[in-house]
């Protein structure tokens, strides 16, 4: 494939997606304050930040809503205390998870919601219940994009029939999700391809979600980007899972198209991430978590590593190896 | 060009030099302890690194020695201390900066010296000294490299006939250095192939030093790699000025040569890195320094600014616009 675009000029399908509630909820157990979404919503808007995905959709059934922060949720009544009737440019995203999320009942039909955008994600070998609820929800009236994630651990031929599944259903967009970080520049730019030329054919967009493990967040995020991938997954002060995504600040700061400002990403980090930080919320990149990057492991032994707070490194490199 | 080597196959011609000391000297005047520089000399030794640079060759005249650590001005007896003859498979380096060193004095003849590589530090309008300089080490009898500095500042014309001019040298290496961070892996696989057209045709190789400004040192590293650099400088836990370097451990880690080994290397962060992060030293990424990278600045304001401990990242950012 071509590359698209180029470092003078700015593509107009470009889409920059807010995932700091949504990711950065796994830090927190989704216990962030109201002020503060209620500050990130203003900013994103006043960033140019195209969506903002404010948590998942997850099953009350299968967890408990006191164990959790609301945003685990995102009940309707819950996002419009922030946005109100949304009347911005920006549009609202929740993330469903095949497996965890009542979609039957608890996605409401979209004249009835906020909510502008179902992510669904998926694991490979969930293609068929993904596929009933991208229908479900597109059925509903929404735009819906499918997250097959993990895609690392994914055997190719299955990775293929699963992208040619998603192709022939009714999901808008599809994601290239790098589930541990484990994914050089090289493997995502061939990736990248690989997703362009079914996006080509069935007329569908590809996003790029990256996680920090290897410090390649950003970088694998603007590889993506120029070979044609255009929506854009970011995180304030890079704040998610593990080592994190990739960083807002620096997403923003590449982007040529005037319609992106810094400026109030800088703030909003000044007045509520240094914060959370400084409340001892630990995210970002770290040793423990390049190694389970570099061995293409979830980051949970990393996770379980660092609230120890452990720094004996090689004890924990050799106990991955005997995994 | 073409690519050069791949994800799955070893490399025989890269090189993997340790600027721990030099580039992390610049952070703490040099002032290492003799445990620290004698362990990272064995843990070099233990991990494959193929160079070990300590520090600069900086002129007695010019810099007064009781501000500085040793390792800022490198005096055989000093080395040797560590290292007796060096009776290991890594090379020892230094670096001697374009007037700021006393070449002729300061520079022994190899055979009087366990030095074995002199890296000239220039920028594009000192050339005509650089020349020199690299004509007096190579007739010394080293192996003699040119770091051309802050090449993206430089206009390209002139960075052209630099370029020429150390083509047409002594010098066995040509650097490719992004002193400001601000480079993107787009424009370091272009600068990448600008440098080997001129190391094919006049038989020198190419090597790349990093910063960490956009969390990109890691990444250009290895896009520079994939396009047939093979010098890769690299710096425990990525210590360096400012923003720091490629890490070592991330480098390390990714090479996929046998005689390369991660485990001593987290064995070295874990016991010497580590505290000196603890005793309140302070380097790596952070939003200050993404900014003066951003802007393609010296990231002298940022330091100063972070030396501080100011937080306030939009009046910073305000007063680098007003520059």
């Amino acid at each position: 494939m071509a590359q698209r675009g180029d470092l003078m000029t700015a593509r107009a399908d470009i889409r920059v997606l807010d995932a700091t509630i949504r990711d950065g909820g796994l830090v927190n157990n989704f216990n962030f304050s109201d002020e503060f979404v209620n500050a990130l919503y203003r900013t994103n808007v006043k960033a140019g930040v195209d969506y903002m995905e404010f948590g998942y959709k997850a099953s009350k059934e299968l967890f408990d809503v006191n164990k959790f922060g609301k945003w685990k949720f995102c009940d309707e009544a819950d996002i419009r205390s922030i946005v109100g009737d949304n009347n911005s440019d920006m549009k609202i995203a929740v993330m469903a998870d095949v497996g965890r999320c009542d979609y039957k009942n608890d996605i409401l039909p979209k004249k009835d919601s906020v909510i502008d955008m179902i992510r669904v994600a998926t694991y490979v070998h969930q293609m068929p219940a993904a596929l009933e609820m991208i229908e479900d929800a597109k059925a509903k009236g929404y735009e819906v994009v499918c997250n097959i994630m993990a895609i690392s651990t994914a055997k190719e031929s299955d990775l293929d029939q699963a992208l040619l599944m998603v192709a022939q259903s009714s999901a808008d967009g599809i994601y290239i999700v790098d589930s541990y970080g484990s994914l050089y520049p090289e493997q995502i730019r061939a990736i990248s391809d690989k997703y362009m030329e079914v996006a080509d054919k069935y007329d569908k967009y590809i996003g790029m979600h990256a996680h920090n493990n290897q410090q390649l967040a950003f970088a694998n995020t603007i590889e993506a980007t120029a070979r044609g991938v255009s929506y854009l997954d970011a995180t304030m002060m890079s704040i998610g899972r593990s080592a994190g995504n990739c960083a807002m600040e620096l997403l923003i700061s590449f982007l040529k198209n005037p319609k992106y400002n810094i400026f109030p990403v800088l703030k909003f980090i000044e007045e509520h991430m240094l914060p959370l930080k400084q409340n001892g919320l630990v995210w970002g990149y770290d040793i423990p978590y390049l190694l389970t990057g570099r061995l293409n492991q979830h980051p949970s032994s990393a996770i379980d590593y660092m609230k120890q707070q452990r720094c004996d490194y090689t004890e924990f490199y050799t106990d991955l190896l005997e995994k």
